[in-house]
């Protein structure tokens, strides 16, 4: 998918929102559970409820690693169901040497057609650039999350040519050098808006995945006042808030509920704050 | 395993070898492919004709993930045919917030019987802590890789407390914290030795895992004399150089004499170079 398709997707459903299929075989309506793919199953309808409110879906691929062989079987099949208009992510932290990645780019791009894959930026340019070569994918850099331990080395102070930076900084410095705003976007934790309005400085044209926003505690008009850009430029991801608002046979359609109540309020914020 | 027991590998076997299983099918011996799973066939080949020579397995995640479902499948195929008293690492170069983490840690832990995964250190504790709650598991940390890209991030100048320090260096430090030497291990490129040097002045006790010995033009000696610690405190990993030496019905003969080369030349230096 092109920026401007996702930024057409953005203007048709006035939303920016990333929903994130962290599904949890623990965390499911029990009803669900007889079936032969519960997790598929549970996908399904959160998808049929919610993809006109949506931009992008965002499976968290460990929840599919931890069932193994059939955790994979039931990632391929939610893939199918994502209507192709919808920006998927990945979110899968890879990041390995260059063959090693290339192997992580073709299973996630090639096998699963994923448009996009979260990258861990730890071991530099070699890590980042194999997924860099597929037409119309993208990597979605690591660079402040959104965690407690964000601190421990995203926020260490970092010398470089006589000026100080945080390492996240650096982290978006240098790897405008690697892809451009076409191919590549950043993970920005919603915890602070300073650093919010410190990303735009040095990234004005990418576009931010920013999780946190909802259970772990972000502001969502904060990050869009300060985050929004004249391509929208944000993709904001919420999870458990939407999906397991119910645990009953109505849970698709609370879910749509809950992911309406978002979209309304981006609404708002699209309106109010998307540079003209 | 515990840190006692794999020493006691190391001198039973007088080798501190770990083989990288980076089994690639377009690298095999053709005539495996016609069989119905050549990944495990190459594998199982490869373990029961060095076992005795090295002291770690080491399979590349992201060359069995490239298969989807199936690649799942031979990867718990090699698990079981790997003799328990061997290490086995999973070098998945995983990381992620607290209840991601843990479900990988379930992943490779519980489900896969890994003896240890290889983590990456960027989003911190909370990513890391995780996998060091389960008896006799270990962590392997990335702190300074082999690759090209290892000097984006992991050189960079960080100031603490007044003091310079390289990134990598940070990550040893404050990783100190979270676990002990006996549940956590470094990634040390095997690229300088000062940077061996070093790494031991912060981590005398830590076992290390240098990749990059070979292929990646690593000097076995250097490592050894300078990395080697009174319980061994090293393993180094070849993968290329032992597993692709033929291509035809010898392979698993050839990797043999390849892998007892190397394990020869650390017998000589653990004599020599082993502190006691």
């Amino acid at each position: 998918m092109t920026r401007q398709e996702l930024f057409e997707q953005i203007q048709r459903k006035r939303s920016y929102l990333c929903i994130g299929l962290d599904t949890d075989i623990k965390k499911i309506p029990p009803h669900l559970l007889q079936l032969e793919d519960p997790i598929f199953e549970f996908n399904r309808q959160i998808i049929e409820a919610t993809s006109d409110l949506c931009v992008a879906y965002k499976p968290n691929i460990a929840f599919y690693e931890a069932h193994g062989p059939k955790g994979w079987v039931s990632l391929e099949r939610t893939l199918s169901v994502i209507p192709k208009d919808i920006f998927t992510i990945a979110d899968a932290k890879r990041g390995d040497i260059g063959n090693t990645s290339e192997l992580y780019a073709r299973a996630f791009f090639d096998q699963l057609s994923f448009d996009s894959l979260t990258v861990a930026p730890y071991m530099g340019i070699d890590s980042v650039t194999p997924f860099l070569q597929f037409p119309n994918k993208w990597v979605i850099l690591l660079a402040l999350t959104s965690n407690p331990g964000h601190d421990d080395f995203q926020l260490l102070s970092v010398v470089s040519e006589g000026k100080s930076y945080f390492m996240f900084e650096k982290v978006i410095q240098n790897s405008q050098a690697w892809g451009s705003a076409d191919n590549m976007m950043y993970v920005i934790g919603a915890t602070r808006h300073d650093y919010i309005e410190r990303v735009r400085e040095l990234a004005p044209d990418h576009f931010l995945l920013v999780p946190g926003v909802g259970a772990q505690g972000g502001n969502l008009e904060e990050v869009s006042r300060y985050g929004l850009n004249k391509q929208g430029g944000l993709l904001v991801n919420s999870a458990r808030q939407i999906i397991y608002t119910s645990q009953g046979e109505d849970f698709a359609e609370k879910a749509r509920a809950a992911a309406l109540a978002v979209q309304q309020e981006m609404e708002r914020y699209l309106n109010e704050y998307l540079p003209r």
